[in-house]
């Protein structure tokens, strides 16, 4: 069961394909408080400036989602067309503008197909409660495989309350959002600055550390929302659940964005890469994402080839302090290097690059800092994925 | 006619596959000035740290390469090979072990297989001579599929110089020197500072300005080699010569950095990124860098598709200082993004995409800066030969 007070609808537009679940609603009984992290690429699509022109009020009942095509670099057309679904949204339910919300995903550069999905807004609003969670993880999905949903339950004094993820997500994925749409419902009610605070620290710790293949997109948006259905007092920062909250918001928030990487396009293998004893916390972070990024440690996975020298080679280029001759280097449990060299132990590496999930741990040896980075390899097929896209 | 007073010779070490030819040897008449640009990659093979101390020297005689292995992360064992071979091919050449330089490239992470390399030593010095300057080339490659030379002639005062130069590369080639190798070498007599200038200025705007997956490696060396054998009085800053000097070696290196694009592991298509009136020289580069190491950029080219929302992402992420609205894209001469919405010229820059050069023009109408980046689209072969490369 997902959380009080939230119904649902999809509609197919035929956007991108005839017949294909391509629109989706949410919308919540009661006014609930709003937070939201977007994307860092100076290109923002239409929706999200739109969105975070919107944000600031703090308020929302409704988000109204298309995947197939991304609304970005379509100039004035973009912004008026962003705003005219919101209205017609709007009116349809019956209340204000300001309180419904628009995210897009899929291609770049093509206005909206208004004259697809200006009927099937009229379906949306009329089937509200037609469809479930599951089934707006499904309208989300571009090159997803599967759809992505998390539901946590957690006690708040004496009532039940649940957090319900929905994210989509599987290519131009890197740090600080990637093409990556994510709502979160909570029928618990939290202040809107605590809101605030609670989603961005989740989003640095899951969706800011997950990287496919480097892009970073236009349209990034995760949006969380609570509407206090199960009638508790508003949770602030001060509140004894604060942490408790934090902490099932870090594990739901974690779940989606494993599901990401697991889905990354015509990837074999979900890598999770932990730097350990570095520096500081951004030099752990900037060795991670500099190994998940490399195109020759990404090949060498795939090829199930413990080469650890490409990981060497990253590192050496990922700009932080570190002394090559004191590195070690373990996949799995096996340590491949040594004090920056090899450890004879390439075969027995090579038997864990045949399962489809590797931990791979760098000490550095060179202070007390950590980070860990999720992502996948890379195969043949992102690229006919990715060559094909648009054709 | 290669440059006069230098003389090659190649054999069969048996590194990495029997038969083929892998190490080289490369052996001036006279004393030489010796000017060197490295890698960045605080990863530094054992070769790299080598040349890196003899470099200050400024004199030298003999270069020998090997394939199939970098010598690198091979701990003081890498050292004392590199040191070792050194030592005999000076022995055998007669000439101080200072003037002697080694470069290695393949893989990472194995010591050298000294045992199969000294024999090879011998056949080296004992037939000086046997090979051209081309063999050298083809001794050197790795993933490369054809070898690299060009020689260009130039006037200095009444004698006729000559500048020629050897390089390898194809894959983890990425700015501030890549899995690359070039020696340079001329019968013009060079002052070493000035050698130094001019080799320095040359890199900057060739082999520093390519692009093919990113990645930086352990192993870079640009070494170039001046023997004075025409006999003019050596050139320095202020001789009339200096300015065709370093026009004529841009050319050079310029050639042979197109080369290394053109072999570029599994392309189909050279590609050149003109980013045009940026607002400053660094942020140019950074924007053509962006655009040229996108995934999605490279894949959608080698699908034919002028996926033009791609190139915008990546500029967004560039960290550059842009107005999107005002940003123009050029294929070839076809203008497909006009104030950073489509000009709805896609099919026509589909066409140009059908060849095997382009040219992309990124007009951002910010200044007056400009850079030229060169890289290649990815193919589904760029994957198999990477994931493959060790086994």
């Amino acid at each position: 069961m997902g959380p009080k007070g939230f119904h649902y609808a999809t509609a197919s537009a035929g956007i991108k394909a005839p017949r294909r679940k391509d629109m989706a609603l949410i919308f919540s009984e009661t006014e609930a408080t709003i937070a939201g992290t977007f994307t860092t690429n100076a290109v923002k699509a239409a929706p999200v400036q739109t969105c975070l022109k919107k944000i600031k009020s703090g308020k929302a009942r409704a988000i109204v989602v298309n995947s197939g095509n991304a609304n970005a670099c379509t100039g004035t057309q973009g912004t008026k067309d962003t705003r005219h679904i919101i209205s017609l949204v709007s009116q349809q339910l019956g209340i204000p503008s300001s309180h419904t919300y628009m995210c897009s995903t899929g291609v770049i550069g093509t206005p909206l197909p208004m004259i697809k999905m200006v009927p099937a807004i009229n379906k949306l609003t009329e089937n509200l409660g037609n469809a479930s969670l599951r089934n707006v993880a499904k309208a989300m999905m571009t090159t997803d495989t599967f759809p992505k949903t998390v539901s946590k339950k957690i006690r708040i004094g004496k009532k039940i309350g649940t957090i319900s993820g929905v994210c989509k997500g599987a290519g131009m994925i890197a740090p600080h959002m990637a093409t990556m749409l994510c709502f979160i419902l909570t029928d618990i009610a939290i202040d809107q600055k605590t809101l605030n605070v609670l989603l961005r620290r989740s989003v640095e710790q899951s969706f800011n550390r997950i990287t496919i293949d480097g892009d970073r997109s236009t349209n990034d948006t995760v949006l969380m929302m609570a509407n206090g259905m199960i009638g508790n007092v508003p949770v602030k920062r001060t509140s004894p659940s604060f942490d408790s909250i934090q902490k099932t918001l870090n594990d739901l928030t974690d779940s989606l964005s494993r599901l990401i990487v697991t889905d990354a396009e015509g990837a074999t293998k979900a890598v999770e890469i932990l730097i350990r004893n570095s520096k500081n916390k951004s030099e752990a972070k900037a060795a991670g994402f500099a190994v998940a990024n490399s195109l020759l440690v990404k090949t060498a996975l795939y090829g199930k080839d413990p080469n650890w020298g490409r990981i060497m080679a990253a590192l050496g280029y990922a700009g932080i302090t570190f002394n090559p001759e004191r590195t070690d280097i373990y996949f799995n449990a096996v340590k491949v290097v040594a004090g920056g060299i090899s450890n004879h132990r390439d075969r027995l590496a090579a038997k864990a690059l045949a399962a489809q999930k590797l931990k791979i741990t760098i000490d550095l040896h060179r202070g007390s800092a950590s980070a860990l980075v999720l992502t996948s390899d890379i195969s043949e097929q992102y690229i006919r994925i990715n060559a094909d896209y648009r054709t």
